[in-house]
């Protein structure tokens, strides 16, 4: 960032604390129970000074998943890129609820393309979707994934597979995310291996036609 | 319904006929596009007088959800209840993004202990769960799926994949629902026949350890 530069700099550090201390707040609080006046409050700042930071709540909180993204990424997922650091991710999202339901209720305001989370989800789902296909053809590599395997559709499951049981483990805590998404790569391994010319497999498959 | 009798009859098919039109009027224009203005001008009400049947927004929309789940069940699943049914109603869906919007809008705010949605959603999805489960086991029952099913976790995943892909799906209209969940089912099924005693999988296995 050029504004890390010069006279921006303390500005520049001084969003970061916001950011820092926004996550922290929506953690603990739940992104419905944040207020702006609290996350100022914490940052020594006015409800007013805040906004000199960031144009708009949504501004803040956009910047808040991004800031979130960056973290997760750096501890759990680089330069590793596997499917087993994207389970450490959920792992951890169990520990921070707040910040899984600012993500459930961000991604479903990204949904009606004015939000101005539309973009920034978009782009969060291209990219996560790059990374599960290198997780999967670093499977594939390295043997525990066999031939067959529908890469693009795969990727796509295992994201709509992980947002949807944040909702229900957000419904019911006694969901186990990272349980159910163990279960779907093995599905996947299994089709990743089946010989579709087995008498078995083409007897089964008759049921679709 | 026992207000269908008597005197209170007439205020029961007024609430059916603001139901359908409410249907309607977010299937057109989306859930963040209606007012209760439009709603009650279709309706032939003021918007005071809708709110006589309906103590707020909010129960209107939860009861537009419950009426749509009605409709749905009555037209693409009952009495089949098998996974065909359920993807009739994926495939149904994306005809009516604005009645997916509101799906995604109020199952998010509902995992929000205090939103009026909250306890309809944990009802939806114990009796989408119950489907699922028997979807699999008459799949199994006809030889489509072989044994080896974890079916509850089966059931999870089906459903946190059909709310994520959905939410893919306003994103990008492009993502093919129903195309993903036939992947998924055929996952499923290539696990279900899974010899987990064969070389190969058990080397595959060894991975996970």
């Amino acid at each position: 960032m050029s504004k890390a530069r010069g006279p921006y700099s303390k500005g520049v550090a001084k969003r970061e604390e916001i950011l820092r201390v926004a996550l922290e707040v929506v953690s603990e609080n739940g992104y419905h129970n944040t207020l702006n006046r609290d996350i100022a409050e914490r940052a020594g700042l006015s409800p007013t000074g805040l906004m000199h930071y960031f144009g708009s709540k949504e501004e803040l909180f956009i910047e808040v998943l991004r800031a979130r993204d960056r973290h997760d990424v750096a501890t759990f997922w680089d330069p590793r890129r596997d499917f087993r650091g994207f389970l450490d991710v959920i792992a951890h999202n169990a520990t921070v609820p707040g910040l899984v339901q600012l993500y459930i209720e961000y991604s479903a305001e990204a949904s009606f393309g004015k939000h101005p989370a539309h973009s920034f989800f978009i782009e969060r789902h291209e990219r996560t979707r790059s990374f599960m296909r290198e997780a999967i053809q670093k499977a594939q590599y390295a043997g525990e994934l066999g031939p067959n395997v529908q890469t693009e559709e795969a990727a796509n499951l295992i994201i709509a597979s992980a947002d949807g049981l944040q909702q229900q483990w957000l419904l019911d805590p006694s969901v186990d995310m990272v349980a159910h998404l163990e279960r779907l790569w093995d599905l996947i391994r299994a089709g990743s291996w089946a010989d579709e010319k087995s008498p078995l497999v083409q007897e089964a498959q008759a049921f679709r036609q």
